[in-house]
């Protein structure tokens, strides 16, 4: 089984808002809740990096479980993806993907530059045969039975056409069947409207299109049925996606202000406010990236996981397991069979 | 002055999910504040519609500044709103925006259904010269020194050209100077990331046009700058637009039920939801439709006002006087000199 197989987990050492330090101990965390087989990989600057592990794990219980592979630059949070992908061949994201194309890592989480991330799994590992443009699958809470929906594409592709959307709803489908366990997943399209004619251009093709493909595609859904729970899976063009996912991450902290100003007013409300706090920390953390430890690139040919730039220790060592676990499903057999198989019917 | 010259305010009296009932409160609410020259008139069926006039204004205390123009049809909530259009000639929206056209009215709102009253101003009312296609604005809570944002087009031009983004900058320019009280609104691009590289084709297109348009435009703002008040005006096409604002909509009440869930484990908890209740109350109208009172369709050459479905009396209220204050501060006459001039310029 594909599970025992030993595997190696790369991240990148350098990615992200908080620093080496933050990458290294969720390294640390992963290596005690992944299997003894499984390796992680940091790469990145070797002395920066082995600094890091001698001050988080100063008697080396990591031991030959944790291997740093040298990087000698990176790619910052707001460099230009496209450049920096062109122009250096050497940093942790380009020697990530190179080793995951060359086979000596299995998984590569990066809490670092998204597009860039992106541009460099593109080049260096390539796509999966039939698959047209890739797409970032994320989970957001839902009242679906499995608690979560997996909304796609949230910003890999920002221009999209129909068949990549329906190709999004069959790599969708896969995924969310591992990720969020659920048998048969009811796959909805992000649209302005209830009926098939409405929407775009876009949305109107892609509509017809998914009403044809080997999905329960339960119709369009609106901006308000997300949190109803109506679609385990929502597919959108990539731009459409990241708007949406930027304004939920917003929308709590935002919230939360508009609730501080009313309450000032008012001793028993801050009182009240006060006795909620546990509870609004527990409901932050069901909201919070990190229990949800990254978004899978689907369609390129490795595991590719993307992390938030905030990312914790805690997300981290979540995206780490979140790699291996997406090689034991293997997912990516699975979108390979069936995109494969779509292409061989368009041939034939 | 335009404020007082007297001013016929019609509201489509079949529109909205709860019935005339909410139509006719609501207008009689409307003529309590709008000054003593302004008159509403109700459009839809005479006997229903004068049936809730004697009910909700027993004395006759409205007199002849409440008139009733008759409509023998109306446009259900689902129907499909280009053949609505088409084929309901004699609908409330069909009449009130013909009643526009002739100038017998000055202003429409309407709770009802949104695609069936843009059609029907498109058709009937027509685009401003130099228009190249409508948009709706909305007002949203957001902390600028305003306390909102005006974001257009939320959903009536689903597919955009870059030159309709420019305009719609133009337009939401002018409304929000009137609407939010600000002497120079900074213009916003919704868009993927900050960088002018960033984003679809049509985001990298139109800001290209922004930059150059006779605004202040601050560049690209993402999801999460919306509530951040980084922008008066944000500008987006009436897909994404119409996305955001129903994702939006739903937002509060999915925190509430996900606070619900939290806080029913704990006595404490419950005891401090309790004590907050008034200040959550008073949240819920801050971020209430009812007080924005309706989104104005910019671009066409009338004042036609558009309310939501679940709009409550004090909401079409709120609606009526929109309109009437559309049409004092002149702003489609602000609209035709802008976007004429703009026009003048390209072919001289």
């Amino acid at each position: 089984m594909s599970e025992s197989r030993p595997i190696t987990v790369g991240v990148d050492g350098m990615g992200g808002d908080d620093g080496p330090g933050v990458i290294v101990e969720g390294a640390l965390l992963a290596l005690r809740e992944l299997s003894q087989e499984t390796r992680v990989a940091l790469i990145g600057d070797q002395r920066t990096l082995e600094a890091e592990v001698r001050r988080l794990d100063p008697s080396g219980s990591a031991g030959s479980r944790l291997l740093i592979e040298h990087a000698a630059e990176s790619v910052g949070m707001g460099e230009d993806a496209a450049t920096a992908t062109r122009r250096k061949k050497d940093s942790s994201l380009a020697i990530g993907t190179r080793l995951i194309k060359e086979g000596r890592l299995d998984a590569l989480f990066s809490a670092g530059n998204t597009g860039a991330m992106v541009a460099a799994s593109l080049l260096n590992v390539g796509r999966i045969p039939g698959v047209l443009r890739p797409a970032l699958a994320t989970r957001i809470p839902a009242e679906t039975p499995s608690g979560s929906c997996v909304i796609l594409d949230v910003g890999a592709t920002a221009d999209c056409k129909p068949a990549y959307l329906a190709q999004f709803a069959v790599m969708g489908d896969i995924y969310a069947r591992s990720a969020l366990g659920v048998a048969n997943p009811r796959i909805g399209l992000l649209n302005i409207g209830e009926e098939p004619s409405k929407g775009n251009e876009l949305a109107r093709e892609a509509h017809a299109l998914l009403a044809r493909a080997p999905i329960q595609f339960v119709g369009n859904v609106e901006g308000r049925d997300f949190f109803r729970g109506q679609a385990d899976v929502v597919v959108t063009d990539g731009f459409t996606g990241n708007v949406v996912l930027k304004f939920l991450e917003s929308v709590l902290g935002w919230t939360g202000r508009l609730l501080k100003d009313e309450v000032r007013t008012s001793l028993i409300a801050r009182l009240g406010a006060l006795m909620l706090l546990p509870s609004l920390s527990n409901l932050r953390r069901r909201l919070d990236y990190a229990e949800v430890g990254g978004a899978p690139l689907l369609g390129v040919a490795g595991a590719c996981i993307v992390g938030h730039g905030r990312s914790s220790p805690r997300a981290v060592k979540n995206g780490l397991k979140a790699g291996a676990s997406f090689v034991a499903q293997n997912i990516n057999e699975q979108i390979q069979a069936a995109l494969g198989k779509e292409m061989a019917e368009h041939v034939g």
